[in-house]
């Protein structure tokens, strides 16, 4: 026996005959002592053609965020009812039950709610009486009892939280992916399938722009100790398992992927003078205007001691804050240039064993050498290291990379 | 200051300018220092457009019944969304509440639900924070905390319930008639409408095969002593007040209205033995098949004072059912003969005055008699009279009687 989450997105429920496919799907994968929970995001379009609704309406709906959450979370509420007749059309009880019905309690933050605990009493009460129970994604409830949806991704993080609360032995993730891949397949050929990959490789991955997955809800898989299985819709394939520890000694590759990020602005300031505080008075002027600087590079000239250049790279759409924040610093600081690249990008490779594998920086840089790409920046985590390159050179560069680490087998 | 409640219908919502009307008119009704809640249905078609999309799914899907309470429910829950970012777009804060949030306890019989009370706490605290408090009606929820979608006229009893529950000045319950008519105005020309009547005549008229309002809700504000007011959502007149009593003294009329139905048939069985048990036999038989009996004339023949012919009325839907028992029955009782009509119709005179004024009987069997019209069944109750007659005669028979009791106006 086994108490397993299914999450389906909106496009594999958008239909009347897709819906019926995730049901037959559900009860063909369930053996007959297993506990089932089924969450649903929203038939295909609907929160769409919604927003557009509210749009011709009042124009700026996002204005009225508590209105938006009670008009969004309709969208999910429609797909669990229609599942759960489907299923029971089909022979099998089930139950509907809507996100703050299903205990999933978030913060007040209106369309952009965050889950702060999982109180699944109905689930469990309906689970024990033998339904299968369908769970509306992306919505909760605050402490008013008011209806929230969540942010981005948020339906994932709706089937991983309760996942966690139910004790579940696999919180399963179906898209239209079959899982995650040690490159994006769409830039390189030859990426692989990984069968498993820890919690903290993914965030690495998700923080250095590999997709698939969003951060929140790997986190939550991580806190609760959750397995999450990433797997298409579409087949019948295991997909790749999300775990805190990894089961299989995975020895062929040290590393699990190459990341790439084209989202990148590199900033720098040239000739700062060399005194103490000044990064710190670069860097809290930036955070109080909230904009997120990810790498920093600080470099003494041999020529002249007394001045330095700071090199850092941010998000592109903070780019035009950016530079008006550092030429005012700059003239304050009587620096000798701002230089602004935003045709920069960034590559990376994650690993959690790159810690005890000396050689694997040395194999990155070689790599893209022999690729004759040429590195701006590096920066080194416990378990990445990334490069900023020039971002026409992306594709070659992840490749170069992709092939070192991960060489063709040999059939 | 006043406490308002206001309902519009599905087609008084079915598009965005019609809402944002709603809103308007809202707003230029409301005084300054008044209190308002506005209860809305699902927009025009969208609870049909929620039913053929579940039917196409499963088929039949009202076996589903909870089901389909969680899917229905949704329609009326985007109209509060919407309209309460109207109010609010119009610079008046506003804020939407479902059914269950707002305190609407029903029983458990889904998609029939019957509202057990009412505790609209967070709707007094809304109204106090000088909010216009958007509910959703038709819904409510049970102690489980499932929602349910009220039977029909669902909303209107929302509204009177709500209304009650916060003991508001008036209920306003606007619809696509301008009021309530001393006869339908699509067959008697001269129709009036009237300025005010009671619950109980409403009650009786409705009975009686006038439309309109649904029965429980009028009985909900005679509960409750909350006044409702049935206007128009296209003009700015005021329309019907139904009232426990009738603050003025409309003297010039004694009865209110004429109703008539011609959804009724009429069953005769005839030389029944004449022993006691008998009436009770048929009636306990055809109460237990669920069957509402309307009318019932039990006649003694001159001629043979052993044997009764015992006739009464029926809806016409139950006329299948209905005949199969009776047939049984009189085999059973060796009656002479069993009499089925499903050609007759109803036609009802209804007034609370009527018991104090002596010759309003005679006067409309009168009026039958000279428009040439045979009454077979006469019922009395003490504020209305009913004859049954044949069906294609009733056109003539109620404007007959309309214009005995309703004279033209000189002018």
């Amino acid at each position: 026996m086994a108490l397993i989450v299914k999450k389906f997105g909106g496009s594999s429920v958008a239909t009347p005959e897709k819906i019926m496919a995730v049901a037959q799907r559900v009860l063909r994968e369930k053996g007959s002592e297993d506990k089932m929970v089924v969450v649903v995001s929203a038939m295909g379009d609907t929160t769409d053609n919604l927003i557009t609704l509210a749009n011709t309406l009042v124009g700026q709906p996002y204005t009225y965020a508590r209105e938006m959450d009670m008009l969004l979370s309709t969208g999910e509420q429609v797909t669990i009812a229609l599942l759960a007749m489907t299923f029971n059309k089909l022979g099998h009880p089930a139950i509907s039950l809507t996100g703050p019905q299903a205990g999933i309690k978030t913060n007040s933050a209106y369309t952009k709610g965050k889950i702060n605990n999982v109180n699944p009493v109905r689930v469990l009460e309906q689970l024990d009486k033998g339904n299968i129970v369908v769970v509306a994604g992306f919505q909760g409830s605050n402490g008013d009892g008011d209806i929230l949806t969540l942010g981005r991704g948020g339906s994932d993080t709706s089937a991983v939280a309760l996942a966690g609360a139910l004790k579940a032995d696999v919180c399963e993730i179906f898209t239209d992916v079959d899982g995650i891949y040690s490159a994006d397949p769409r830039v390189v050929q030859d990426a692989r399938r990984m069968k498993e990959i820890t919690c903290d490789e993914m965030l690495e991955m998700a923080r250095l722009g590999a997709g698939v997955m969003q951060p929140r809800s790997v986190e939550m898989g991580k806190h609760y100790s959750i397995p999450i299985h990433v797997r298409s819709t579409f087949t019948q394939d295991l997909g790749t398992f999300i775990r805190e520890v990894c089961t299989m000694e995975e020895k062929e590759f040290i590393i699990k992927g190459v990341a790439h990020d084209t989202n990148v602005a590199k900033i720098g300031i040239l000739g700062v003078p060399n005194r103490p505080g000044i990064a710190f008075k670069i860097f809290s002027t930036l955070a109080k205007a909230n904009i997120d600087v990810d790498m920093i590079v600080q470099s003494i000239r041999n020529t002249d001691k007394d001045i330095i250049d700071m090199i850092f790279t941010i998000a592109q759409p903070d780019l035009p804050q950016t530079k008006k924040i550092v030429e005012e610093l700059g003239k304050e600081m009587q620096v000798l240039g701002i230089l602004i690249d935003d045709k920069v990008a960034k590559v990376s490779i994650v690993g959690a064993g790159m810690l005890g594998s000396p050689g694997i920086a040395a194999n990155m840089f070689g790599a893209l050498s022999d690729a004759e790409v040429n590195i701006e920046v590096i920066s080194t985590s416990e378990i990445s290291i990334s490069c900023i390159i020039q971002a026409d050179r992306v594709k070659e560069a992840v490749n170069a990379i992709h092939a070192r680490f991960f060489p063709k087998n040999p059939e």
